[in-house]
């Protein structure tokens, strides 16, 4: 089962992929970034790099974080942007979209909801055997496709309690 | 020349195609409604309407307002995932995306830039000699993709008159 981790921005977008299994394993990541001068146009590279990598990757579900309450009505207004473009270019491949609150993403990362971004990117290097460099929009695209694939696991589990339960 | 335009939300995206020469005509309008459990399947259906329509009319041109300060960052970020899949959708068809001020659309529509929704149906009506049924939502996006036309018209009458002062 391949999951596709997604951290959209206007300028930014985090991308993570990781094979689940009886282990995670990382496969790839990085973050693609948005030049354009016009609004078009960055979306058009975000949404071109995202296709591409669904393309490569054939990603059989997509994490992404969920947004609450945004600080400002204008970035706000360029995130929703960058969300549409970058979801609707997984579409083609017909994933399963999963939802996680940043709380959510923290604590099946770090064990708490509260935790600091050092704290989440050292955590994902140990959990995935990573040395090499990693950007800082990666490191939150494998967190969040890290804890849907955490969840993914507990469900499965539960899934075999209740059956044991029920016999 | 065909010209795409779109007003995008989060329920219900209106579209509206017309084709320039020496009169603009009407080819199509309506809105695509999301009616989707989740966001993703919301987005996803916005994408697929905006897809299709991208695909059957090959528009050279889409027209798409431009969005201001919003009043609530909530439904910012809303709208910005609805403009995000619904331009995406246009992508494919590689036309060249243009924006306009809600002012500049009542003002080539109406004549003010103060004019009131009503009064941009009304002429958006005129303007296309339209008798039928017309929704608020493809009667804005007939509004915005008139403002393109009209606006590409002026341009090109200002271009020969500086060729004929050149001359």
């Amino acid at each position: 089962m391949r999951i596709l981790g997604l951290d959209p921005g206007s300028l930014c977008t985090g991308y993570a992929v990781v094979e689940t299994g009886p282990k995670v394993t990382y496969v790839v990541s990085g973050s693609i970034r948005a030049r354009g001068a016009s609004l078009a146009d960055r979306l058009q590279e975000i949404f071109a790099g995202v296709d591409k990598l669904a393309n490569q990757y054939q990603p059989d579900e997509v994490a992404i974080e969920r947004v609450f309450m945004h600080r400002n009505a204008d970035s706000a207004l360029k995130l929703g942007q960058a969300r549409g473009a970058a979801l609707s270019a997984t579409f083609a491949v017909r994933p399963r979209v999963f939802e996680y609150a940043p709380r959510e993403v923290k604590l099946a990362v770090v064990g708490t909801g509260a935790a600091q971004k050092e704290q989440v990117q050292l955590m994902v290097r140990r959990l995935l055997n990573l040395s090499g460099p990693l950007g800082a929009d990666a490191a939150d695209a494998l967190a969040i496709a890290l804890c849907h694939a955490h969840s993914r696991n507990l469900d499965r589990q539960l899934q075999q309690l209740a059956a044991g339960l029920a016999q």
